[in-house]
């Protein structure tokens, strides 16, 4: 394990001073006869946590896939099933050159949803596992078993489900219970029943909007609470909460913030998103992410989670110093206690995962976004100057 | 002025050629003689046009600003006057800083709404116009009388905006006429007499939503009309085009395309927006800005114009490459259009601004924003990877 000094950094944006790393993690006095590196009076932040992105199926490094796909989510869903197999897409190859952009912009974990379906079987998760032994030490990969081309209608999926999870995926995914799967008692029933097997927390897609959505959240609300599953359920996307009728989503909210459910937002600004503001007001945990990185959904997203903090202040017109930290908050701590990862932060004991950034002040390294001068892992430097010590294949 | 063969280019990402400059324009054969740049094979865009911007009152070069203003419009007028004389703020040295970095990204010309006010008279204008003198041959620069601080409730405001335009601004401003002003009839009435008296065109800020700012619209298209100004007024942001009554919506900008009212959006994540692919199915004509750079408003902004085409593609659900393309459009030859440019294109005869961009097609281009790798002004080189020619202030 990696030991040095990190010299003359501004932890948060604080005061001045020097930080020291022993076999990976933080500690209170200076490792003898380590290497030093001198931060040159940078601010240092705990490594970015992407809490939301897919991995397996970047389009990164091939040529440019012209995108004619039609306007419904179902012309997407099939598109891409096809797509995969007329590119000849690998999974281990994309979702290695996914993670290797994201550690170039300072992101020390990652929580991917990986397609499972009847089509592709588990060559996504298996592709997804590759990456993640290969970068093991470099950067963390959780998986969530993520039934995008619908479960319960598409016989087999749940199977397939179950399988990836016995190998070793974290996180039991779901996706729109009505939307998508038609069949919301079904669909939770059996992600649920796919948790408690498994003793693993759950990761559902929900895009379902206004009350439609809000229905599907109480039936998750309720499964929470009756299976005692308080702080292992996290919803992703969660349209619904950007609801005009905020009467009714603060209802919602308050059954979130009493199940200790997660949101993790993705901030796109052309649908209707849940406020940072007020989640944090309730008392919900937040994160974010990236979500697809060019791919056969849209060709926009770098994995940079500095600029989706900005892209959370742009939708959530964050414009004073104490906002803009929210949305940085979110891409760090937020993420990374969703994610429950142990020794997070920059105190002694902690894991020496982290990040210099350009910038006076936190709010100005969000608006900035400037390449990484440094970033570490377990105290072993995986980036500098916005480039990866690794080399995407 | 300059000559010059750029070699090895595709213009608009079409077939490999060889683009020829003679005297500051392309030309349909090679100048004798004349340098020679490979543009190794990358694309070649007409120069990129900043629509609607502030360069008066940016905070660029400045220690960061933190910003803890309260959540009313009011709130930022009163506080920017303010910020304005307890920093100091020079509008000759920020407009060149952010006319510079708008350089450096490929910008070859620049709408800029400028604040006259009362309290601080014609700093704002004198400033930009030393500024636009000095970059002369670099960077075009359009000044917009702007009324920030409003205009009828503040006397002294018309004669200032009066004698700026006697001393060559070329567009005439105005701010929401209800919302700010507290005077429609009054405001347009005199925006529009000073339009007619000076033979210029109008830009008017319209925040105002839904039927308010759809009152306020119907206001300046009977203006229009009654006073012959068809394709001389732009209307700024335009939120009320972005109200979910859509069928009201469609009523307003079917009078807009029949007055040739043009539309100018930045595309902001937390407010309503102008729909861009309704309003080129409508035949209006829009462009786009960077709205204000990192001033006393927000935080936010790099001036960089593909990144604003990438925000129209991320709000307006654009993922189609034929979408993105339109994005892009907006941000190149309807900002042109709009500023009624001379010789807009990459054609014979027209004036050679024009941008290399990185990726293998349009939409990738507006998807990476890579560093420009060179960016000319009437043929001569202005930016060179990423970086302006000239030093800033």
């Amino acid at each position: 394990m990696t030991s040095l000094t990190l010299k003359n950094v501004r932890p948060m944006a604080g005061a001045l001073t020097d930080l020291y790393i022993r076999d990976g993690r933080f500690a209170d006095s200076a490792p003898e006869g380590a290497e030093v590196i001198d931060g040159g009076g940078r601010i240092v932040i705990p490594g970015l946590v992407e809490a939301h992105t897919h991995l397996d199926k970047s389009l990164l490094g091939l040529p440019w896939y012209r995108n004619e796909v039609g306007p419904r989510l179902i012309d997407k869903i099939t598109n891409e099933r096809e797509v995969k197999v007329a590119l000849g897409l690998d999974p281990q190859v994309q979702s290695e050159r996914q993670a290797i952009l994201s550690m170039s912009h300072g992101t020390t974990q990652i929580r991917s949803h990986v397609d499972v379906d009847t089509h592709h079987g588990l060559a996504g998760i298996e592709g997804v596992m590759a990456t993640r032994e290969k970068l093991a030490g470099l950067v963390e990969i959780e998986i969530v078993v993520f039934p995008q081309s619908s479960m319960m209608p598409r016989l087999g999926t749940l199977e397939l489900m179950d399988e990836a999870l016995a190998l070793g995926a974290e996180v039991v995914g779901g996706i729109d219970p009505c939307g998508i799967d038609r069949d919301p008692k079904g669909h939770l029933d059996a992600v649920f029943a796919l948790a408690e097997k498994h003793g693993k927390p759950v990761d559902i897609h929900l895009h379902e909007r206004d009350a439609l959505g809000g229905f599907s959240m109480e039936e998750i609300i309720a499964r929470t609470k009756a299976l005692g599953m308080q702080g292992k359920v996290t919803i992703s996307h969660a349209f619904c909460l950007g609801a005009l009728d905020r009467g009714y989503v603060a209802g919602l909210q308050d059954q979130l913030a009493e199940q200790r459910i997660h949101i993790v937002t993705t901030a796109p600004a052309s649908a209707p998103v849940p406020l940072v503001k007020e989640l944090r007001a309730a008392g919900i945990l937040t994160g974010a992410g990236s979500d697809g990185i060019r791919d056969t959904w849209g060709p926009y997203g770098n994995a940079d989670m500095l600029e989706r903090a900005m892209f959370i202040g742009l939708r959530n017109n964050l414009r004073r110093d104490d906002e803009v930290e929210l949305a940085l908050d979110i891409c760090t701590f937020g993420g990374a206690a969703i994610m429950e990862t142990e020794g997070y932060g920059l105190g002694p004991g902690d894991r020496a995962d982290c990040v210099l950034v350009e910038g006076e002040t936190l709010a100005e390294a969000v608006a900035l976004r400037a390449p990484r001068p440094l970033v570490l892992k377990g105290g072993r430097v995986i980036a500098r100057n916005g480039t990866c010590v690794i080399e995407a294949p």
